[in-house]
């Protein structure tokens, strides 16, 4: 099963994009950042965020996309924000027959490091170990999306 | 000048399209709304907004979209479920050129009737007049999708 994770963002949009194949070790296959310049209306971020993810889409043909939820007792501006940018992606799925799921930032701690209150940087760890690569990816919203797509595999295995 | 308005949602989306020109009363070309079935996966409700709501744009062609802004104070949940929606009728705009203006709630209400806690039975009554209209358009979100229409003609005429 080839996923997508995806962590939602207006200015930087994190994917990662990781082949899983029982008794085999997870294979990343993409995974990098759609930036989109601050003081940029948000419908053409918006619509820079469509394109580029539509083309990865394609490029990679995931089976399904693993989401970061939002967690409700964000910032509410923030979280008004990151939710434009996760309903464009969310469609840029549906668009392309992926099944889609969500996973709260607490799931996705909880799944890689089975502790609900890890820091950043263990995450990353665990993400680095999962798809054996010698450093950590960069930058964080990259190592996060792929973080998401692990928290599914990892879910469906349960 | 045509001009779609739009009240964004989820569950029920407003459109309205008038067009304006100097010296003449305003012509309501279409209006309507976009209703998605409750305890449909979130992605196929934003799929399904974003197909019609292209239609609707492909068959009107309006130069512009006017778009009811959130308003930071409001439930945050609700607010999260708006901005996906929002997020995704953006992009429709900016996928087929529009100009994109966004108008707070407080905005619309002051542009409409002069008072900015004007209730929605007042703003309403004003959509109707604006439009020559012989009843207010029903169900409410198309009212208030007209309604940001006809708030950005009148701050283009300040």
């Amino acid at each position: 099963m080839r996923v997508i994770g995806i962590d939602p963002g207006t200015g930087i949009l994190g994917f990662g994009v990781v082949d899983f194949v029982a008794g085999k070790k997870p294979l990343m296959v993409d995974a990098g950042v759609v930036t989109t310049p601050a003081h940029t209306p948000l419908d053409q971020r918006l619509l820079d965020i469509y394109e580029s993810l539509t083309e990865v889409v394609k490029a990679t043909k995931p089976d399904a996309m693993s989401i970061e939820k939002l967690f409700f007792a964000q910032n509410i501006t923030t979280a008004i924000s990151v939710s434009h940018a996760r309903g464009v992606a969310m469609l840029v799925g549906a668009q392309n027959g992926l099944q889609i799921f969500e996973y709260t930032p607490l799931q996705i701690k909880q799944t890689l490091t089975g502790y609900g209150r890890a820091d950043k940087k263990q995450i990353q760890e665990m993400v680095r170990i999962h798809l054996n690569l010698k450093t950590t990816p960069k930058p964080d919203d990259c190592a996060d999306a792929l973080a998401a797509a692990i928290t599914h595999d990892l879910m469906t295995r349960l």
